[in-house]
């Protein structure tokens, strides 16, 4: 028996870089935060403290903020797989970089004004390695949708602990999170997203599960290029307001906003042919 | 000399309330953060635990939720006003009622779906004396603006610990707070909203104080109704990333979006005949 | 009429300063948020973009690093007077500075080894006019107490909207957010810490405005030093479950931690002969 | 080819439970955060909205609640057992039952009063499949631990984007996030942070990897029944300041705490014979 070192990984988490491009007065803005994570042969640092393999994680800022000058920032998608490509070519220790970037919408408001739109975070994890095999996962969170009707819960097991009524008419409201993975081509954000928001609003609804399934269907029917997609959606509960004790009904108009707890639904939506994942790629 | 009570008030803080508004198929929806605080004549309770003077702040609650039921929620000042003139109406110990409002907007994407917009909060503040006199203050939190360029920063004193540059072009950017004193009429919110993101995108800025004030004065100028504004401006910096050990120029294009430290700039932009304040009302 | 600029001010906010200092082998480590605020003749920035009464924000910040290292930190209090009194003394359009300090506890665990306690936040605010006159604030945030149990509350006036049982045990539990003002020197914080849990502890309560009297009076009792305390405490709602469709008593066992909504408690206690204050120190 | 549902879970997050013990006067108090997935069959409600095998996540809460009142709360892991065990032997279609509590320090100051520690927060995790095999997995998060000196870093790679100078004294500070799983009986919680702890302050350190592994592997060498133990280490980087300009020398006394971008240290230590895990278990 001994002890050894098992899986692990480094890197700089939430680099913050604002990119600007400059077409005479007219600016176009890019707000990402990066972070890498590298893997490899590792083993001397942890054992050791024998940094020879060990490029320091402020390289790894740098190499963000010099990589968007030179290389520009076309998509988070693209501009993931150049780090990752980079850092795998370049440090012969590295057997894998995993880098992760969430990127801030900003609505324009002028030739070079803008306003952050608050309404979610596009995310993107990219896998490359040193094989030159690349994953590439995009997503979507902090999406906060709510169906006011066509949403009922019932039919569900009893048991000694359930008090919980069955409901015909409820509120149905979640915060939208959700990676796919794509087998070919990086299929356009706002495509996904629609698809996402069109199933949310178009299903009439008997469960969370339910919708969650057919939101990730739906990205699948419309789009041949994903291969899976992974979405976990919290049920933010709204609760009737018990409005007799003052004489007064409620027909499903006042609520209250739950804090917590919160039902958390989590679920795959896949293609039976899909190709298997390069790595796990589950947050 | 003796120990005595002071300034006090109490009530209950952050009740949430969804109303659903049904028109057929077709529903509205109002989501908002209650706050209410009661002051007057609270001495037994603080001296003596004598509790015949404190309504109980879960009764507050409960009258949130009736109120939303019996009058609807118009506005966030309306519903305000109207929560403010009940406590002190009906409580004869209570001088005072404050309500404080926060409303999270939804777009519509159906008939009866909404999808959260993050980009802002709208805000009320709404004070009701026993004699009836009120004062009604709106206002906006976390709408965050940058522009990319027309902003300079030079001229400032040097002493012994300055070693910033001037600066003849940089990024501002700031997330609006603020909040306005209406002296009639409450002015539609939208306008005060359009008045300040056009005098940001619109003044070229030697100081973020110039835009402050350039702000107020513009939403004062634009609405009669207002007497006074009070904007508290975070200075959100972005750092040009020096690339010259790379071999890199960098001009105004890849910026460190910073955390902390940040500058923070506050002022009011009033009328010179404004009416005084029932109560001070910053927050 | 016209529109003119009311009151105003500027600095930087939230710069973030570890302190070390270093007896051979043994370390100490003083862990500091500070804020700084000007106000005075700041009219031209505002109206025209003329800087030349504008310390930047940025040489703030550089002050307090460069001041830790010339004078140390001994208290908050103490390097907050230090910065204050630089700047209305080197700045001569500046009338007032205000210094807001956080101050994070770490235990030694080591000669030079640390480990962040978190169970409070001790604050400072130092106010610095022109005039010379000061004002020193201390506070403490975020310290987490609990009575399980020698708590009730009854008595209180119900009207329609009341459905609150009267309550004869039950638990207390708030987060103490407290400030006083001193009249003379600054009396050790940790002794009126120590008054405010002590208060807490064994004061009986019928209400948490009689706790808060309570708290405030014995620290006022305890120190001369102290002309009065602002306490700001959450009434942190623990609901006892309702077992019952299950079979089973809960009596007092089994709770609910809630988050929203909670009660507020605002109060301030004084000496009637206290001097007046500088300036408004709440918040 | 098809679109078809992959892995998927669900279940009621975040049931914040509080449970006093009363021994006479003498109180005892439990204060836990608790987290409940399901999964096994549960292809019905996401395909078609049958509910017939969704146990309600509101039973999952009352359930929580009452098993509280019914079995007493020993530690997270007995907790999270009695209720995974509960799930699995209770409901038929439920293959797996995984059970998160997070549970918070609070330090006595009275018999029955108690002051909330914020220095950490204890975690479980608790596996159970409906065959009777179980995974325990305790862990802590948010200990914050630093070394004012004993920390080097060099003799790492440069290449074209390496700016960063060698260190042969710097700060080492970060945030312990460990959790072990268990390969016999639960090993005591203080006895492993105790390990962590020490083992962090005595490692003289040449990068946070060797602390990482060093930490880990001390847990090991001093508990028998731990198989292997997963720490998520952020580096929390102390910057010098640059006091040159002017004129002060800074010999490791003043830090800027940086907020972002952070370093971001993952690894696993284990033994060479630990048997497989039931589950992935990392966060």
């Amino acid at each position: 028996m001994a002890i050894v070192l098992g899986p692990n990984r480094y890197g700089k988490a939430e680099t913050r870089l604002v990119r600007v491009t400059r077409d005479g007065d007219r600016h176009g803005l890019t707000d990402l935060n990066v972070s890498v994570a590298l893997s490899g042969d590792l083993a001397a640092t942890h054992l050791t403290g024998d940094n020879a393999g060990v490029l320091p994680t402020d390289t790894m800022k740098n190499t963000v903020y010099a990589f968007a000058r030179e290389h520009g920032v076309a998509t988070p998608e693209e501009f993931g797989l150049l780090l990752g490509r980079h850092f795998v070519s370049t440090q012969p220790q590295v057997a894998h970089a995993r880098i992760r970037l969430e990127s801030f919408g900003w609505e324009r408001i002028g030739p070079h004004s803008f306003r952050r739109a608050g309404d979610f975070v596009r995310t993107a994890t990219v896998d490359v390695a040193a094989s030159g095999e690349v994953q590439v996962v995009s997503g979507i969170s902090d999406l906060t949708l709510m169906n006011t009707t066509d949403s009922e819960f019932h039919g569900f097991p009893r048991d000694r602990y359930t008090t919980l009524p069955e409901a015909t008419d409820r509120i149905l409201a979640t915060v939208v999170n959700a990676s796919w993975r794509h087998s070919s081509e990086v299929t356009p954000f706002e495509s996904v997203k629609d698809s996402l928001v069109n199933a949310f609003v178009t299903t009439y609804s008997y469960s969370l599960q339910q919708t969650l399934y057919a939101m990730g269907k739906r990205v699948l029917a419309d789009h041949d290029g994903i291969a899976e997609i992974r979405l976990t959606l919290p049920n933010k509960h709204h609760y009737l307001v018990d409005l007799s004790p003052f004489d007064l009904e409620n027909p499903g108009e006042v609520f209250i906003a739950g804090d917590r707890p919160y039902g958390l639904i989590e679920g795959t939506v896949t293609r039976d042919d899909a190709p298997p994942a390069l790595v796990e790629w589950y947050l």
